[in-house]
């Protein structure tokens, strides 16, 4: 379902963020660049402003038979930016604290890329150095992430749930959510990554209609015209008419008729089980799912290595910015193994690109 | 992954029971009888003896062009046993509330055809004619029931969420729950039609551990040597070390190191969106899911029409029954247009039939 870019517009700014270092995020980064650039397609349609441990790169391209990815000559749309992290009295011991605290520095850094400013914690690094001189034509306009282990950034002191909740902050974007596309299925998230027990009172018909808004507004940037929405329900069979619980009445049916209202194309609440498959099969263009497992079994079932996680409603000075990944995690058990699937990474750079072509030309 | 039954071991005893009248129900059992007697299965394999409405099954049969499909001469190993509510006082008026006291009739004279009792408020109809004669070896073996509409029992003022909880107090099954069998998963659920609020407090240890070792009894049942059991987490990413909640370090966690100090093969709480994409991968012959959706998903994703709803746990004087059922619905859109698939009603027989086979052998 990804959508060419289209030609003839100037090559969009991309900031890539390595990613926990003990993780396929290195490796994958390669393998993209490598692929995106032997394609050809590097060269047209943007340019990569990578946010990394420099040795780490080159270390891992090496590896992979890659030995002059980072050369100017060799990739002139490809600048790897050498980020490091201060050194302070406070940082806490041990490798993984060490691994949160970096890939946690790359995303800043990729932030700050596409602010324009630098990080209140974070002096010294190259990244920084943009900040005097960075003209709005030189910011980058969207960013992929490679990814970050959660449990290293808790380790760290960094006390986020994931990219998501860091990027909705630094944006000061009070309605984004996450969002998820594949060749099969495009999901978007009400509640994200908190315990099951919160869902029930966290979903209400306020959030609910943001996703539904967000999604609609994400689905035009991908290119899908007059989006089709379905809204799953909470409890089983959606409640089967309350028998099962009164969420589906209560709040999501008013979210959904509140959307219609509005001239959205949505039903709802339909039955969890049953609501994936009828997209699948391509009744719906987009299923708002209303805590992390219902959106994510589905995905990850039916696009496995294809699935890329979108932040949509992130804005800066009223702008959109776009912010694309893997839907996978580290794998850290096949980190350094020349096995490690690029093709979600890849996707994420090409869908990022094409979803800033279309901003502009909406601008 | 449905096994055949063994030749040389005497006719299965099946009791069918018709469904919901206004739903597939009637005809997908039509279309599997003609279908398990033209490959010549039912002939040597099983009895059925189905109730139902004998004159909507006729007709039914005559709409699918089958005419001859409930005589005698030419299906001796069916026997249609027609099944009415008798008229009291006290029923609730409505089509919707008719519909539910037929099928739900139906179910009890499946029932009482294998504990060869006659249920306490079902005077008069033939089936309750066998009880003073019934023999052990006449009883039925097992039941197989098609979709019932939970709304319209509901509306009869039959208060069960479903067939298992029925099955369950009719069988006096305290340790009963609901599995269901696909060419692709096996998925074992620790709680059904309950509102998603009450999941994280209805999930605990003792719970978990029932399921676990119900779920390791099913897939001997099922032909599984030494079954590998992975249990899904209730929080996204399984808690993520606490982090999005503590339950499954709390509460399935103790479950799981209790059944492997049992000699189980299990492992878990494994996280909810990678689980099952494992499973089908063949790492895992079975899965533990805390909840509906998250064991639905897949199932209904992964093996559509294939998929067998199979309650495990049910005990009448200390031998297990099987009961099988379609995973599917009533379908109620597509009734009386001869286009129902009847493939997991074929499965739900064959299925059962291969479990009293071996249970036969392990008696």
């Amino acid at each position: 379902m990804t959508t060419s870019p289209m030609d003839n517009s100037p090559p969009v700014r991309l900031a890539l963020s390595m990613g926990d270092p003990t993780g396929i995020g290195p490796e994958i980064i390669c393998k993209a660049i490598a692929h995106l650039r032997s394609s050809g397609w590097l060269e047209t349609h943007a340019h990569l402003t990578l946010f990394a441990d420099a040795p780490l790169m080159h270390f891992t391209a090496d590896e992979l038979g890659l030995p002059n990815l980072f050369d100017d000559q060799a990739s002139p749309h490809v600048r790897l930016v050498h980020t490091t992290v201060p050194v302070t009295g406070d940082q806490r011991p041990g490798a993984l604290a060490a691994a949160g605290r970096i890939s946690h520095r790359c995303v800043e850094r990729a932030i700050d890329a596409v602010i324009g400013e630098e990080n209140g914690d974070s002096p010294g690094d190259q990244a920084a150095q943009t900040k005097p001189t960075a003209m709005p034509e030189q910011l980058c306009e969207a960013i992929v992430t490679a990814p970050i282990s959660k449990e290293a950034w808790h380790a760290a002191g960094i006390d986020y749930p994931g990219h998501t909740e860091l990027l909705a902050e630094r944006f000061d974007s009070p309605r984004s959510a996450m969002l998820f596309m594949g060749p099969t299925l495009r999901v978007i998230l009400v509640t994200i990554h908190i315990p099951l027990r919160d869902v029930p009172r966290k979903v209400n018909p306020a959030r609910v209609l943001d996703a539904i808004e967000l999604g609609n507004a994400a689905c035009l940037a991908l290119g899908v015209k007059q989006p089709r929405i379905a809204v799953a329900g909470i409890n089983p069979h959606a409640g089967e008419n309350r028998l099962f619980g009164s969420e589906d009445a209560e709040l999501i049916l008013p979210a959904v008729q509140r959307a219609q209202e509005r001239g959205l194309n949505v039903t709802g609440p339909l039955p969890g089980d049953t609501v994936f498959l009828a997209a699948a099969k391509g009744h719906h263009d987009l299923v708002v799912a209303m805590y992390h497992d219902q959106g994510l079994i589905p995905v990850k079932l039916l696009d496995r290595a294809h699935a890329v996680n979108v932040t949509v409603g992130l804005k800066h000075q009223g702008k959109p910015v776009v912010r694309t990944s893997p839907a996978h995690g580290t794998a850290n058990d096949i980190a350094g193994k020349n096995i490690a699937d690029a093709t979600s990474m890849i996707e994420s750079i090409t869908l990022a690109t094409s979803m800033v072509q279309r901003n502009r030309q909406h601008a």
